[in-house]
């Protein structure tokens, strides 16, 4: 056992725990202890709740909107509800007390454990855990071990919870209980009554939803089992006699299907009802440890990638592995056709879908230790390319204006009217839509991004290529030509900083409009020496002729770029930004009418003052590690006191940045904010009453983003893989992995030497630089370089 | 004694009365009963009355800034100030008991009277009179009769009353009362003490502003005579015994001078002290009856040129010869140097300054009535040419763009700042003076006009074409040009109707814009022809190249004009205006929760709405008479339901385009609302803490608008002097003049005929339109055009 301790001192640092209830938490706690893979997400609440304490089994691809609110994922029936009940009548499952009960999320498999102990000199203990299959992406396995001290029954009701918690409306145009209890399920050996499960129809576009559920019991006796509705759950109940120092298991397998679900190979859809079935059969018919280890095996590969190890500061580590595990579960890897939503399956709010963070978040993360997840997402992007085109076609433009809000299709799911302002109650018009435009350049530049990474010239050809041409087109049709200054420009946008809006020539949306431009002008040659076939067909397709290409050149040359003021260094957000009143975020704050306010439009205390929002000229500054220093410096020292970091996504960006300048306390201050946005729970789960809470998934792939691009000191915009790494004062190690060209790397950085090592599986030498020192590592190969002192 | 009754009746067409004292209308009746010569305005309020009540001697030409609040015209301490006590303390001068005091304002003459018989059996009666004079600018006589029945003393206290009523701050850096013992003063007969005088330095730009006043007292014995400051005011005190049935004159001459007084001629300053002395003395020196000859006889000329009658309906008399009285004494005819203030000398509310309402509404009375004095109000505009040129380049145009608030130098007197949110108290940014860009074509079109109806050419040459080249070149800089459509578009307007800011494409802007742009290219044209010498000098001048006046041909080519809808005939306001939420003013006015608040930007009931504050394509309308009925009847049906008429510029123009369509009840109707403005007294004279009161001298000129261009149909778009009659029911008969080419036309509209008669000192023939019958005029020559039947 003296090796005990270490081993516990790893698991501290992949497992995320908490104990007792606090009913302020309830929203936060759900998400923080979510489980999911992708498919689904299923809020780490205890198997009793219900929809007063936010249960949610979110699904993805099942885009649906109700009574005309906003078209949102739905939320399927709950098929872990479970009460187990002493002779006395305690309810264990449900039990929060802090002396007696405990939570815990292993990050390291996904799983979640929760147990409690009776009260009384020898009740029994509890164990139930849970995980979303990365095996099965349907399936939900979940356990139940009763460890009994003196003989006691338990009686158990598990099943399917049909009263889900939706946040816009009843998506269920029909929903209805099934019992199931011929076919194998019915001979299957420890199997306690038929396969329960609940069929339902989504109102809009008429989504089938099919969950399944089966219970198998080992250990105990059981007996009096029937199945009963009761207020709107189909329970199968039994009792298990556990006899002393005895342990019965209780394994139910939970399967989720939806008419949406299409073979990738075949693109044809299967028969959801039959699925989820099956699903729960091969569970049942397979023992739990092989369950287990199917699953665990997907995340053992996924951390062997992705791991970011900190040795020195556990609280960091363990915050970072949450990070990177929230980011995963998030995302739809088994498919091209769907987006990272902003709260990824852990609610619905958001409505599942992406923003622009996606691309400039979530998507990092991939792209440099799974490009083949980057690839999956861009694909998604341009699978929605239709929906894009239609709306720049609706608001008067051409080419591809992306939805500030995308779905499944890429209509636009923002609507014009959802705030109400605060003070006076009446509607607002926002203009996160029409306004906040760079979303297409996001997405045009994330592809070039993922090109210039990969090398991957097929997916420019098939696919990047037309999303480049279709931004390209839009932003030639959004400029405007001022004749007497001779140049394009930007008006009327949103930028990333949303508390100034109808402005002009934002600096951050005019260099990534015209950094798709150029990718554009640079793929269409490239097409055009590598593929030109392909290029023509598109060409035609898209009727993109020699005129248009010109005309892109022309906006390249002639749009005005914001750049540094040649005396101060400083860049102006937008036109006018430095007229506006300078005062700082807590003055503002006293200004506040009602602490529930919105800082921005249309008359929120930000609007004429020079308070930004989040990051938006230190964004422009994270993508441009190429500008001088002074001018790094200056920008993120003026912008710096000026945010209020009021989007989740603002800290790391500015960590990013503070490493940079090797401002280690501000780095440091704000990785730490970014990794616990979620974690610390210092948000507001409910604004203006509309539920915001769920995982903020952007924050954490921008809290990977703060450790590997800021301490790590990533470069990826040069011909070399670059490392400029610095560590935080007490990080004693920072590892990971990244790739590049498809040869992957591992980093080690201590603070005395940073070691390089090529994978072994590499097919060829990776050029890279550590600081100063260039070189090429052949597979295999490693390099420590020293550190300057 | 049998003829009095006619003669009093038009005496009642020519009078404004009131008896009694309505607190709640002080500040409506003190500008209702305002005299004023165009140099100065006396607000209507009774002597003895002090700041409380909002007298007030605004003095153009005195623009002045105090505590950083807005630049605006200086109130001169008050020479006028006077009590008249009897034995019994009762003072005479103050009395609004309704039983025994009236009031009156003889438009005739621009002569206010008021007078009380004291109480008692046997007490004096009193009639006090005022002028401002049109033959002494400077001077304001005044006189008091004391008619006593049996003998009487009255003790009177006459002076000047420093502490001036002053709307945004004290003007004055330096104040202080003036003694004048010497000179031909202290030697003129009946003269009773010393020349009094206030002298003052504003505080801004030091402005002199002198005032002198001297008494004469005719009649009665004089006794007790001394000089005192009491409490602001330097009072002169002094006891008239009245004989029975003997009678007391006082007369008065009060003096107002500036440091700015130009002299015309030499261009050079006077000594606004002498300037006020001398007036002073002339005044003394005259007879009254010769004061009031002089005066009266300026005041018949220009009712010569100017009245308009109406038979069969005295209340629209009465009314509209107000309207033309105060629009007349609202403008300064003896400078060309000076704006039109959108409250006259009235107080002052409005700074004192030009909006576009002087072009679109006070500038066509004289253009067709008095054409030098539009002359001199264009002058005005080219001589603020280098302000706007200022304003332009400080917001990134070229070319003049005219200040939405325009005081002595063109120079922006609209502040960013000055409303508040009323629920929220919190402060807004206004878009008056940089996105209420129509203002600067609007002055083009008015020199378009003033050239068309003039035929003078050498104004056109002199300064129009200056005025046309600037604008022109402004309005090429602020279109922008969108590639995907191939036109050039006006994007981020507010139009007429300022509940919508932000807008793109307004119709009425783009209208003008391009008519503005047209003008200059055949301004060009034809100075090219006449004066090339004079066109080259300019162009010079102005740096003004072919290629310039090649893209201001570009944009009148392929600038968006949104026209009529082909099925509808609807014109867009702007683009989406149709698309906003349809209700009525009066669901809008239901929804607000502070009755004072602003119904637009940023949070107001109407914003997002179809609703608008004020004609905008019904102003379009107006302008364009030749456009088809359908088109025109469809709009005004269209806009005049939404419409809230937020504006005292709004009902005159729905008057012009109803009486146009024939629909002579709406017409009417609005005429009435247009006329009844200050005299009806249905406005707030304070709003949001800011005191809006004073004459509407927009609206006044809009209902000479109503009048002329709508019951008279008076068209002056085309070759001929056109003229399309209706009157509304109930009137016999209205008679105006018209000049064309400086030829006159006297026209005479009776239900039956309407009579067209050329002035016997005309040059030339004038070519006339009566309906479809088309003729020339001789000098002298009547027409008599039978009504269609």
């Amino acid at each position: 056992m003296t090796n005990d301790g270490p081993r516990r001192a790893d698991a501290e640092r992949w497992t995320i725990r908490a104990r007792g209830f606090d009913a302020a938490a309830v929203a936060r706690d759900g998400s923080n202890f979510l489980i999911g893979n992708g498919y689904l997400g299923v809020r780490g609440t205890l198997e009793p709740w219900r929809a007063e304490r936010f249960p949610a089994v979110t699904v993805s691809d099942t885009y649906d909107m109700a009574d005309g609110r906003w078209r949102e994922l739905c939320t399927a029936p709950n098929g872990l509800y479970a009460e187990a009940r002493l002779e006395d009548g305690t309810e264990l499952l449900g039990d929060t007390d802090p002396e007696r009960s405990w939570r815990e999320l292993d990050l390291r498999t996904g799983t979640f454990r929760h147990g409690t102990t009776a009260s009384g000199a020898d009740g029994p203990r509890i164990v139930a855990e849970r995980f979303a299959s990365y095996a099965d992406l349907h399936l939900v396995a979940w356990r139940l071990r009763i460890e009994a001290r003196r003989a006691c029954s338990v009686t158990l009701a598990l099943g399917i919870d049909g009263r889900v918690w939706s946040l816009n409306g009843d998506h269920f145009a029909r929903s209805e209980p099934v019992r199931e209890e011929a076919g194998p399920h019915a001979t299957r050996p420890n199997v306690v009554g038929p396969r329960l499960g609940w069929s339902s129809t989504t109102v809009e576009r008429g989504v089938r939803i099919e969950v399944r559920e089966g219970v198998r019991v080992e250990g105990g006796r059981v007996h009096g089992a029937d199945v009963a509705l009761d207020d709107g759950r189909l329970l199968r109940r039994f009792v298990v006699d556990v006899p002393a120092n005895g342990t019965a298991t209780i394994v139910r397998a939970f399967a989720v299907a939806s008419s949406n679900d299409v073979d990738p190979a075949t693109d044809v859809a299967g028969d959801p009802a039959g699925a989820a079935a099956a699903s729960v059969e091969r569970a049942l018919a397979s023992g739990w440890n092989d369950l287990v280890a199917d699953h665990a095996r997907d995340w053992e590969r996924f951390w062997e990638l992705s791991d970011v190890a900190i040795d020195g500061d556990d609280d960091a580590q363990r915050a970072l592995r949450f990070a990177i595990y929230q980011n995963r579960i998030a995302t739809p890897e088994h498919s091209d056709r769907l987006p990272i939503g902003a709260r990824g399956l852990s609610c619905q709010a958001y409505q599942g879908a992406a923003f622009w963070d996606q691309e400039a978040y979530n998507l990092d993360v991939f792209l440099n230790t799974r490009p083949e997840v980057a690839r999956r997402i861009l694909s998604y992007r341009w699978r929605t390319l239709p929906g894009a085109r239609r709306k720049a076609e609706r608001l008067g433009y051409r080419g591809a204006f992306y939805a500030w809000i995308s779905g499944d299709d890429g209509e636009e799911l923002c609507p014009d009217w959802f705030f109400r302002e605060v003070v006076t109650g009446r509607p607002i018009r926002n203009h996160f839509n029409d306004w906040q435009m760079h979303v297409s350049p996001d997405v045009a530049v994330a592809v070039r991004d993922y090109v210039d990474t990969t090398g991957d010239e097929a997916f420019l050809i098939a696919r990047g290529a037309e999303i480049a041409f279709e931004v390209a087109r839009f932003l030639a049709s959004f400029v405007v030509w001022i004749p007497h200054r001779r140049r394009w420009e930007i008006r009327r946008v949103l930028g990333p900083d949303e508390y100034h809006e109808n402005v002009d020539d934002n600096a951050f949306t005019n260099e990534q409009s015209r950094s798709a431009l150029v990718f554009a002008l640079e793929a269409h040659a490239r097409l055009r020496e590598v593929a030109p076939d392909a290029l023509s067909e598109l060409r035609g397709r898209i009727d993109l002729s020699d005129e248009e290409l010109g005309a892109w050149r022309d906006v390249v040359d002639r749009l005005h770029l914001p750049g540094p003021d040649t005396r101060t260094g400083l860049i102006e957000q937008f036109r006018g930004y430095f007229d506006l009143e300078d005062v700082t975020p807590a003055e503002l704050e006293r200004r506040l009418i009602d602490p529930a306010e919105y800082w921005g439009w249309p008359i929120g205390v930000a609007v004429h003052t020079q308070v930004i929002k989040q990051a938006d000229v230190v964004q422009l500054l994270a993508r441009r590690p190429d500008l001088p220093e002074r001018v790094t410096a200056a920008n993120y020292d003026y912008y710096e006191r000026r945010t209020q970091h009021g989007s989740s996504l603002s800290p790391s960006v500015h960590a990013v940045v503070a490493a940079r300048l090797g401002r280690m306390d501000d780095a440091a201050r704000y990785f730490r904010k970014s990794a616990l946005v979620d974690l610390g729970g210092d948000y507001k789960a409910v604004s203006g009453g509309t539920f915001i809470g769920g995982i903020h998934t952007a924050a954490c792939a921008g809290t990977w983003q703060a450790a590997v691009r800021g301490f790590g000191g990533l470069r990826t915009d040069e011909e070399r893989l670059g490392l400029d790494p610095q560590l935080p004062a007490g990080w004693d190690r920072l590892a990971f992995s990244v790739v590049r060209h498809g040869g992957r790397l591992h980093v080690e950085v201590r603070p005395d030497a940073v070691a390089v090592r090529a994978d072994a599986a590499n097919d060829a030498a990776v050029p890279v630089r550590v600081r100063e020192a260039r070189f090429e590592l052949a597979p295999g190969e490693r390099r420590v370089v020293e550190a300057r002192r």
